[in-house]
């Protein structure tokens, strides 16, 4: 089942700069695997700001716990998130 | 270039339920034509609303604007609008 | 799957008396119906308020998307909808 | 009678790992003992947010207000609560 | 046990201004018994506004949904209600 | 003249525990001095909160600036502050 | 004592043209009275909006209710209301 | 032309006390001295908070901007600035 | 001097479309005038909405308000608007 | 295409005065090079507020994305970002 979820990310000026790029790698290796996985959808960017909004598809609120809380850069994120479903006006056969 | 736009619908007591049906389907009809012509490339409902969440691809602002202006809805709807770009741990070539 | 549903309620002043009757037992017996068969799982009334904090559980969005859009007072609801999961303190096997 | 409490929890970064690790632990165990009082009768957590939803059954305000601020995490907290009632629709005995 | 009330009411310009000073009436007779049942304590208001701050002592949640709800200016009220407990500094005996 | 007062507290973590039990000490030992003098009538404490609301009788806005200030813990004080006046179905003497 | 008093007005589309243009009138001569009998001591316009900010010198919480429920406008006007006291940097003997 | 300013202070506690006094003063002395240059109209307290309502009469904005940057305590304030003017119905000529 | 201003428009169903078609030619050219004048300065849309983003150019905030409510949509417009002032790092001499 | 870009500035006491200094001299340099090439189109300050109202002129949302992240001082900013277009009253050919 599907979720649209934003993810607005703020890290603190007292984490060491290498700490965030360390950070940043592990988030995009996970990303990355989630993506191939199938269960994070899509991924884009809010231009201008440290926020993306992504589709997730998971079996469980369970699911979508753990997958999320386990984002490297989850401690400094605040999230949004919405259930969604088919609309009944979609053509695309991918998108349910 | 991607927005993404959200559609929070809210149709008023006083419009007749014929003109409603009508309304309605002449953006069921307007909303497949924008998705086949990749315009409009992706749409889902909120689950529980009358809200959807689109993605959208056009080539200027103007083009946004008149896309959403046609809308046969828009006089009852209040939107949303982000500009999206790739996201650098996007895998989706077909997310740029 | 489970999700808290509060529903908050405004009926507007032109809605006849007798139709408002009318919808308020159709809501009743709609609502008893969901919870004996178990996807409405609780229903609390917010004190002094024309409001509910609700429970329910369903097989997917596209069933809450229906059950929401059911009710005979839907068009007269602001609803507030988040995914719940079963906390790792609960001792209550019926809370997942 | 009835509350609805919501706990948002955030932890500061100065907080030391071990000492996160030990209120928690405490925490546990408290609201377990709690729920086996029949004093907090249902816990949900938010899925994907450091936040849970819950319903407390206390026999005054003084009640809920010493279960609350006895929480070990109460002072991370942020609270929303809300008297709750038995529903008119409810078929739940163990609803009021 | 004691709740704060805060009403701020706001009459439609559709009521006719006969019924209304009728409902007012009502109100005010309404008001006073149950002041004089000692079930509204105080009753305060607020100062260039059409709104009260009010201290009610009742046994249940649902005896505070019967009086708010029993109210015959309630459909035109906005209400916030925060339950209240003795506070540990005061030295009045009758504010708990 | 009457006024609604309602304070929210947060204490900062920084500030070291006997601190803390010493300004409360003081605020307590200062909040009864002017219920004493009548001018802090009634003060009841928000259930689940670190937050109580106040009603004061003043002679100027300059004594409530005063009062207010003076409190010990004012600094850690967010206040909302509305004038009263004598409610016209008010039954009780002693709330004007 | 000081208030400082602002009030959007919103005249609603359904009042006749010459109904406005008669309370407007009845609104001038009024504030032009309470002006000159000192209880109105300023008021200024807000530039490009329908709404001013005000001060108000009045006796009592009463008095000032009496005064702002008074004005001819007041049924369609928004109030926010502070309470004044002299700044302890000014230097004009009259804005006490 | 007229501006209304209202400031909010809020002073970090990591700030020393003699530097919060030495910039109270510096405060006081630099409002007075654009009082009595006519730039700053009135300053008024708001009772019970560490705020003021304040009237400028500047000759441009470029001239605003540097009366209030130049505020020792600006780096701790929070400003709403509108633009005032005239309003039909007052009856000072030193109102505009 | 000049004034960010940002309007927001929400025409009434209830008025006609004649009526609408109407208004908005007259805006149109009084906007125009206006922009001719040079006390228009930018005047753009904002994509997806009935909204625009303007700098005004004006003598006077007299002189603001009276080009704002001359606006033959004024009646169906919010209004925000912010005093501006040439910025430091500009390089364009007619931005000032 | 277009973009209002609105920038509210807040640099934490913790960084020191040089740091400060030489961020806002790399800001200006940027800024600068960034209106000489066409880019930033126009920067107002708004009047008694650490804040710009800008107009960004880019090929693309990576683009815009760049050239804002890119900002000395985009780590100490809020971003209010619209996407707008030639305004059909505008009579300006460099507004679009």
């Amino acid at each position: 089942m599907l979720f649209k979820v934003e993810m607005t990310i703020a890290i603190p000026d007292s984490l060491p700069a290498e700490r965030v790029t360390e950070i940043k790698a592990q988030e995009k290796a996970y990303a990355q695997q989630l993506q191939r996985s199938g269960k994070w959808r899509h991924v884009w960017r809010v231009a201008g700001q440290f926020k993306n909004v992504s589709i997730f598809d998971v079996e469980s609120h369970d699911e979508l716990h753990e997958l999320l809380t386990g984002l490297p850069l989850y401690p400094y994120m605040t999230l949004a998130i919405e259930p969604l479903c088919r609309h009944p006006s979609s053509i695309r056969d991918d998108d349910s």
